[in-house]
């Protein structure tokens, strides 16, 4: 049985991991990281389903999606984090998202619910943590993995691509790929913050574990 | 390091777990959960951050909230769904939710955005994912755990209760305690769909794999 410091060095293994090789990946791995996904728990009658992307014509319209998300997106995120390694990680994926060899499209059913937020809350609540499973797999199977939303910036567009009906909302799209270089731990993103920082007692403001690491986050201090 | 068998086997066994005992969880075990669910990657700058409620009165209020939620969502649910089980089992929450010794609200920075859809998805995608990893570390540590937006339905009173600023959504209530009878595997929920059912290939609709399970399932077959 997995232990939790197990779980706890995966977690903090894994990290978005954009810069990928175009080598294919076979699909028991991709139906077993899927099957992950799909055991994921949500409250709701409604599930999670997912478009595994392999053919060359769809990726090639969704790179072309990505790259005209992430030509706005780039300069918001350019104003808002000074973070370069970052935003050369995105650039990189946008340069080369046709030649990631699986994308998969977490959809879900229905429309997303605008009122009330729990509504909204909930439907994409069912759908991410789905996601989250199917990256911490690929982790542990040593695939490189990152989600994003940029290729379904018109989903319009997305529905029309991917041929999903109306009443099927695409909500985020993981691309999968050996990773070039060395790995997980190789990649970019936002540095985790320490754990008391972002943790409050009983009401907002109240931070009496500030600057306090996890209790197991010795090893990577 | 954690091979992909043991995450599977984690993931599999992970299941909401609403019926809790009221023994009180330390302090270090909370935060050591946390400080899982603050390393799930996410690629924007804003970060979830967790109020974590043990004191009574807020208990009280967010249960009294919760089953306001649960008085409606439950006519809505038996309608569309007819597992007993399951609403026997959050009925039996919502009775005891004060009861519940840790309550963990993720919040997220900002309002949520209604448009575009993928903002909205952004938003939920940044902290759903760390939700998982709580989720997941809860069931690594044989604590019982599950996931409600019901608490959260009228957001304007979670704020107050909360004392969040107006720039602060609450988005996910998990409610952690010790688990009452056998543990993570008796928890009630929709049973995991076959892998194959829910994947498609390219294109919506054509779905080479179904009936297939995911290629290390077989244990739980």
């Amino acid at each position: 049985m997995t232990t939790f410091d197990d779980i706890g060095e995966l977690m903090r293994a894994q990290a978005a991991n954009r810069r990928l090789r175009d080598d294919p990946i076979d699909d028991d791995t991709v139906l077993a990281l899927l099957d992950l996904a799909a055991h994921a728990t949500t409250g709701r009658p409604q599930r999670c389903a997912f478009v595994v992307v392999r053919d060359p014509d769809v990726r090639h319209q969704l790179a072309r999606t990505y790259r005209q998300g992430w030509s706005v997106y780039k300069r918001v995120l350019r104003s808002r984090w000074s973070d370069d390694a970052l935003i050369e990680d995105r650039q990189w994926q946008s340069d080369h998202f046709e030649d990631v060899p699986v994308l998969v499209v977490a959809c879900m059913p229905g429309r997303r619910p605008l009122f009330p937020a729990i509504g909204a809350a909930a439907f994409y609540g069912a759908a991410f943590p789905a996601v989250q499973n199917l990256l911490l797999g690929a982790a542990a199977r040593g695939l490189g993995a990152s989600a994003t939303t940029l290729p379904l910036w018109s989903v319009w567009e997305a529905r029309r691509t991917l041929g999903l009906p109306r009443r099927v909302t695409p909500v985020s799209v993981v691309a999968l790929g050996w990773p070039r270089g060395p790995g997980n731990r190789a990649g970019a993103g936002a540095p985790s913050p320490l754990v008391g920082n972002v943790v409050h007692l009983d009401r907002w403001g109240h931070q009496p574990f500030r600057a306090r690491r996890g209790s197991d986050a010795k090893d990577t201090a």
